[in-house]
């Protein structure tokens, strides 16, 4: 759901990302959109279904579009896609109209659009995370072995090492950046179903034209997924594994930095309009918040799996209500992550019991 | 937390609601933000504590603001209000500069600001759910004798009528709608605190300053509620009481609309870039899954009274990052519901059982 | 759910409440289905619908039921009353037969059942939390005068005393406190309905009947409620806001405890198998978890206003999944809470800055 | 937490699965715990730490225990592996008392323990999916080809067969038996991480200790996950999807079982007090709502993420809050839907459009 209070700029962009929201804003998307719909063409006239000069002008309708704006369109259909397709062949012979997006459905068109911006999310994500895993590295080595107590159940435990704590970062993070390889893998599958997930379009040449898509868009393809959402949900879990390693971070720091236990200086800090003296960690905080948002978001996304009969409208926007936003939350606690190791002026000692 | 995917425009306004958005962005909460700094000077002033000339040098200052980009200082800060208040003594004297924020917190004024914006959604939105009350009795008048199958547990129960089912989609309506004065009484209280949540400043004229800006605000002036979040959590609460009455009837159009029932015929209805014949009760699926959201988010919305010590910038986001998506889904799911039921065009009947 | 976990007495009484469970348990649970049968027999028989001698008997075979294993007959029914009607007429003359439960349904029975299971659950409850509220109040007159420092956004904010935060304590549980008049008339209201919501039975006599079970079992008549669960979402908000607030002191507690900060001395505490210097603050940990999880299951007990037609079992199922466990855990949080402030041998001072 | 409404016999074994039940039951649980004890006890006498005599006395205390009641324990403790280890001990030689947990600690005994169980669940849960598969293979292949309408967002969309529908339920199913390997690899690690995660005890043999004891118990020995709970929350993942994928079916099959649709004649199905001529799909509704409630667990489980520093009490009792309940109800749902599959005596056709 859109939160004007958060991306208003109000709250700066302590609760967004601009690399997240732009793969998912209306631009990026319509461009994906595109990619199929050109990739579909292109499938078309290899199966031998349209001639290449009727499939050259819908590309070229395809990649020359500059309508963008499906607002009126989606507050009519529940989706840009049946839109999208009238602008297109809009104004063009049959022949090359038919040429785009015949045998094809808004579902396909819409699911593979997510998984290109799934995957670019997750390679962007990732690239983060190894520059996190990085710096969080370099601290363990400039710092490792810095006496610092060791608290089980919120009390002193046994005197130990910042790198004890550190390491405890870090393993997670790392696990969770080999994980990708995996995820993308499940996520890269290119949706082809038609109409009611038969696959059964072209007649007698629907196979040969989904390999062709998913091959043009670099993608797998398996079954029909129409209704079965478990690589979306998958890459929530994924996202709800990391925020939640952050979460875990944060909630430290913030702890460390308590005074009598001054485990830790952060260079800068949020000011206050009443205490002068105070410098308070406003990214710890904001991280263990994305944390616990992502992670709740979640158990919405899993009820999008009770996805009824052949296509539900209501199931598939619990999808769009709560991905995006976990992505973007998880790309923001990454960065504060980031940026809150880098203010690191002083970690460990201290920390009297 | 943000979500581009489905405020860029592509989705339209399927997820949004431009008058629940509008008293949620920064525009309109700035303005009560400086409301509460206007009412502040004013109670210093009436206390005898500033002079009357710094006063008004002090209001015309705010209420002239002009700057309103507050990003990179909430980036900083983690709240626009260090940066605010620094902005609108900037080149004031010594005197005008004292007369603004002295003995007030961000927290005061994040809060206030929240409560006077929380009154207007919550007067929007009842303004607009009696109007739909008003528009299901039309229903009720016109087609309340119309026949229509009672149905339990998914199976036919017992021949009724269209008003044994309208009927159920009013009473609960007309319950929420009685519920706003008292959720308004609940909501309306100004918050004055200071840094601590001790309400101890100005010292010795506290309390005459606090009442002097709840009443300048039209607000109440009840104990300090820093670290209570229940009223806006019962906020939260009406919200999901009301998008969920509203996802009942969303639930049950889609089900009468099922070929095979036939007890509803919709004017409009979403088209398909596959199917032309088909007619989507896109609304209607759209009204469940804002219903789920709303109901979602209470579910977070309520850690936020696990609210530690004097003020917790964790625990306070989990309200940011709920409260405002919740009342935008449910101005949503209003609006949808209006035009949903303006859309019936036939109600009863059929449902071979 | 069941969890076998929590309730196999491997965690004691750590996420139980013996008192909150008996209420919710089986035998109590068929008493008051039977409450409502005899005072829908006795109804029958005023209206002079059943002959006295056919509604005594009636009554002697409700009030001496044996058989209380309703198992088998909610493995098929999905619910036990069909049974427990076909057990309660088994053997008896059709006269005594009809004199019990006819023109009611099972929703009526259960729903009523549920609504005094809840009114003696809150009653509980709201004792306990008198006695809590009272036991902090005898810990502020005993050290609200201790120093000790105050903390916003995890920061050493301003030297304050243990008043300012035990006040913060006890003012929402207070409030909670006086909302239960409210709670409890929202909630006191029987469910009459019938098979499908009409209170249309016995024919002519259905409100008189209504009434008259309404009085017997000391609930107001309000409309029928089949499908509106707005008052068991309310008891469930209620729970959120007073489990939330004891999560708070439990979060308190624990940072209070940290080394470091020494803000409290607790008599008692777990003891750990690998460090036998420690003592755990167990209960607090305990508290949060089970404010966090009460919060949590109101945004699944939200989804159960998404109740389609005249009766859905599914998000009927959702209200028992939830609610129960959600009265038990805040009652084992406030057993807990009082439990933890009684352990307080010292609070405040320390807590180095 | 623990719902006595649910597991009190009342609802039958509508809420439960005895099978997991049991698993996540005190007696099995506490067997657990020991043999962790005793791969312990083994793994210190390997390294030659102690005599091979009281290592077969420790053992045999061990396998002997009969005191199986750690309430009171727990109560104070917040877990019983304190008290286990005081009453394996009792009475013991020093040599003998030291050939036991001696450099272990809590949270090795129960996560260890928990894992076995998981494994245990998840091989049940897993054979019992397998024989779901097969029976639904067994439906495709009888009634595959009978024609079925397709449905489209709560639309008939284009003739189709039970085939197509059948398919779209085996598929996902499929999947997830498939991951069985992969997840297993993932959960199967044993705990050894002593007092404070620093796995160093007993000094100088910490690795050959943990290494002795991973195999004993055959699991592998990757790094000490105390405060990363990945691989449980990614267990509460595979539930999720198992429990959604069986929610669809549910779904599904409720919407077929409507009159005016008629797709689907069920053998049995609960009756009604008040409506003799009924036969609610029972199984259906209760499947949908066990769905719901697992995915919704999810969102608290993932806040288990945020385990702050070296031990929290708090977040680990989120996991037992959820994990062993959306076990049980993911347990609850297989049966169901088997039985319900089972008993479809009729699919395909009617469903008027």
């Amino acid at each position: 759901m859109t939160n004007t209070f958060l991306h208003s700029g109000l709250f700066g962009n302590l609760f967004k990302d601009q690399a997240i929201a732009t793969e998912f804003g209306a631009d990026a998307f319509v461009a994906r959109m595109c990619e199929f719909e050109m990739a579909w063409t292109r499938a078309l006239e290899s199966a031998g279904l349209i001639a290449p000069a009727d499939a050259q002008a819908a590309v070229e309708a395809i990649s020359g579009l500059s309508h963008r704006d499906f607002s009126a369109a989606s507050d009519r259909d529940g989706l840009p896609v049946p839109s999208l397709v009238a602008v297109l062949r809009d104004g063009k012979t049959d022949q090359v109209a038919q040429a785009i997006h015949t045998g094809a459905t808004s579902q396909d068109v819409i699911d593979t659009a997510m998984v290109l911006t799934c995957l670019d999310v997750l390679h962007n994500l990732d690239e983060r995370l190894a520059s996190l895993i990085a710096r969080l590295e370099g601290l363990l080595e400039a710092s490792g072995d810095v006496p610092l107590m060791a608290r089980t159940r919120m009390q002193a435990a046994i005197p130990a090492t910042v790198g004890l704590r550190v390491s405890s970062w870090i393993r997670p993070l790392a696990e969770h950046h080999a994980r990708t390889q995996a995820l993308k893998q499940d996520l890269a599958h290119v949706q082809v179903g038609g109409a009611i997930g038969k696959r059964d379009k072209p007649i007698g040449h629907s196979e040969i034209v989904a390999e062709h898509v998913a091959k043009a868009l670099g993608l797998s393809l398996g079954p029909v997924w129409h209704t079965d959402r478990s690589s979306l949900v998958g890459f929530g879990h994924w996202l709800t594994l990391l925020a939640g390693s952050l979460g875990k971070i944060g909630h430290d720091i913030a702890l460390m930095a308590q005074q009598g236990l001054d485990e830790i200086n952060l260079d800068g800090g949020g000011s206050s309009s009443a205490m002068p003296h105070k410098q308070n960690p406003v990214l710890a905080e904001a991280i263990v918040a994305l944390s616990r948002f992502v992670a709740h978001q979640q158990g919405l996304l899993g009820q999008a799996m009770i996805h009824e009969q052949e296509r539900s409208g209501s199931a598939w926007a619990l999808e769009w209500m709560t991905l995006p936003a976990m992505a973007e939350a998880t790309g923001a606690s990454l960065r504060h992550t980031d940026c809150l190791i880098a203010s690191i002026k002083r970690i460990g000692k201290s920390g009297k019991a």
